[in-house]
């Protein structure tokens, strides 16, 4: 007997029907937004990681030599990738090229609760457009996703924050800082304590007393930033301010503010972001990790040798993640179970009648099972009921020779008999009642 | 600038619009047949393959070893993962077990015409039942995957074989067959020269009369199956032969039996396979390489360290594959383009009203995209055509004036005005037409 690897899951039928939900409502709310499908490679060049990404990611990738002598690696995330798309085409594609797509992505991290080293992200990405309108459509297709699974504003925030703002706060400081340093160091600013996280600060080239007033103008933007653009004298974070306000201003227009709030120490882990930065939380602070987080990386695209192309997005975690950890701490999961519209089931020689039935029903869109196992009418409505059958057609010898079939609603236990010829008939969705 | 890997495709979203509609209806009919949909990893351990499968696909792994020191491949395929997963839960899982999924595999094989080394499928497995029914099922969902993607009986063909018709012919003879090696020859027999067929056959065992005798045997039995059953004088040929044609016969109540044609030279690669087996071939044979196929394996969970447990199934390559080879040959593969319902087009400081507009259609269900770049008149309008929107709906600050929005149909290039409020309003598709 083999295994399954550690941080691989196997996602059977019943869960699946949940996880099935959940990327339609997010793939299809993308879709009314405009964005459009792509499917990616799952291997790309290690290089482009190891050029591109902050070393952390670089850390936890799996990555090999292939046959060929490249060195290659299973993606830890879609971005690097979409860049490289966009810069291969990015004389034919009209802009604001607008791209979604679902799929798996490896790390090789610690296994925990709602963390696996494969896991399914839905990336949604903007390029092509520089304006606050773009960033705020982000937020409202991000918000719509969540709505759209069943949470409410009491359920979940966005924190939002803007990473000129951290730039511009520390280069205002006389000091040699290390500005992407420094912002690793206050997107760990949650999970480590006050020592290291002024210690972090202060290796990124901070002095202690700079530390402490960075940290405390980060705490006082989030209540005043007009009056933090003011306090830093800094032009850069006065820009960033207005940016930022800009983007609150469209996400009003979108109907989406309330679910954003202001957190400047909201950093994100990521090296490529640039401007407006977010996270979503489980506002009642039970999942305790971010659900999934997102923002603008204006430069990504030139890095990768591209004209300079202005990009915004953020990835969802559909499955395996953790975003099925809120939605069930909201009580909005779906329910674990398959579903079955018939079940036809044949008594003696009606295999001909039965097939019909059965092709009919499903030419009308229906979900159908017929028995292939050759099994008596008891197991036959045992497993209708396994498979959670709303209707089971009984096609049986003694009923055919009167031109009948027997319709059964499986939920009341109800039966009738129905002419055959008039099954399904004209009937769209036949049922016990369109009969009894 | 970066490149992808060689074998390995960026689909971008004009191409994956068709394809996403080949992957829907492939679903869409393997859902209404009652497969359940599961999602299964990535990664397995490397000598799952290695221990099961014929020496052929070990070859052709993408495999290493991961950072915890183990020998893991890229799946190859599904099978040997969906007999793990029924093996690890056969008690809890009511029979027959009903699976579908579609992901991507890896190999590392030559690169050329519908052959990539990352290929998409659609895996579908029924476990638990040796029946004829069941073997005929995966042939009548097969069929309507086809028919449903436009192709008719004049454009493909599945060609059916028995494994142990063959297996049966070759113990027939007095000789010590290796008859898994003879079967891997007869799978090359249509790309290989007819003396290395030979050479290959006598390699594995026969004589060269026997060869020679094996040869006419599979081709008479294409016209003659109980005839063959009964030259061969074998048990074993005699009710595999039934088997085959209690197969066929349940394909005839199913209303697919037009679409399979007796092949016996049809033998399938994998070792697993051990009764009926079948394969799709383009009737032009433009497309001169099988395009899919599948078959039964029923010792296969077993040898996994399973109860005993029959299984049957297929797997349609439905991306980076050879399946839309035999599309675009029909002429029946779909328009590589993207389509849009609306585009809501913004002309001075309108967008809470545009918001509202893009919202409520959104609401309906329809694709509906609007300015995030902050562009003019014309830029807009060229945005709208280049993403093939059918209606544009142009929000002006002089037409708010007396509110109203202006309806254009992209086709005719019509337009018309209409009241703001009244739009959509209770419409639940607006067009020009609504409103001229």
């Amino acid at each position: 007997m083999y295994d399954s690897l550690k941080g691989f899951r196997d996602v059977y039928p019943a869960e699946m029907a949940a996880y099935r939900q959940v990327i339609d409502e997010i793939e299809t709310t993308a879709r009314q937004y405009g964005f459009r499908e792509i499917t990616t490679p799952a291997l790309e060049a290690t290089e482009m990681y190891v050029d591109k990404s902050g070393e952390e990611i670089v850390e936890e990738l799996y990555h090999f030599e292939d046959k060929g002598g490249r060195d290659v690696a299973l993606t830890p995330e879609l971005t690097p990738t979409v860049a490289r798309m966009v810069v291969a085409k990015q004389q034919e594609l009209s802009k604001p090229i607008k791209w979604v797509s679902t799929r798996p992505f490896w790390r090789y991290e610690q296994v925990q609760q709602g963390r696996f080293r494969e896991f399914h992200q839905t990336n949604i990405d903007i390029f092509g457009s520089s304006e606050p309108t773009a960033d705020a459509e982000i937020l409202a297709v991000a918000t719509d996703m969540l709505t759209g699974l069943g949470l409410s504003a009491d359920d979940f925030d966005f924190r939002v924050s803007h990473r000129d703002i951290l730039t511009g706060l520390l280069e205002s400081f006389e000091a040699d800082v290390d500005t992407q340093d420094a912002i690793r160091v206050v997107d760990k600013r949650a999970k480590i304590d006050r020592d290291e996280y002024v210690e972090g600060l202060t290796d990124a080239g901070l002095s202690l007393d700079q530390a402490e007033q960075f940290d405390e103008w980060l705490r006082a933007g989030d209540d005043d930033l007009d009056a933090l653009a003011e306090m830093s004298g800094s032009e850069q974070v006065a820009d960033a301010v207005a940016n930022l306000e800009a983007v609150l201003a469209a996400a009003e227009d979108f109907g989406v503010r309330e679910y954003c709030t202001i957190s400047l120490t909201t950093a994100r882990g990521f090296d490529y972001y640039t401007g407006v930065v977010f996270e979503c939380f489980d506002s009642t602070g039970e999942v305790s990790r971010a659900v999934f987080g997102g923002g603008r990386y204006d430069d990504l695209i030139e890095g990768f040798g591209g004209e300079p192309t202005p990009a915004v997005g953020f990835a969802p975690g559909v499955m395996n993640s953790t975003l099925p950890l809120l939605l069930q701490r909201a009580g909005v999961w779906p329910e674990e179970a398959v579903s079955t519209d018939y079940y036809v089931l044949q008594v003696g020689d009606t295999r001909p009648v039965a097939a019909r039935i059965a092709r009919e029903l499903r030419e009308s869109g229906h979900v159908v099972e017929a028995d292939v196992s050759d099994r008596s009418f008891g197991a036959q409505m045992g497993y209708a009921d396994s498979i959670n059958a709303e209707t089971v057609v009984i096609v049986g010898e003694n009923d055919l020779e009167n031109d009948e079939v027997t319709v059964k609603d499986m939920a009341s236990g109800e039966q009738t008999t129905a002419p055959v010829d008039a099954f399904p008939g004209d009937h769209e969705r036949p049922t016990y009642g369109d009969f009894a």
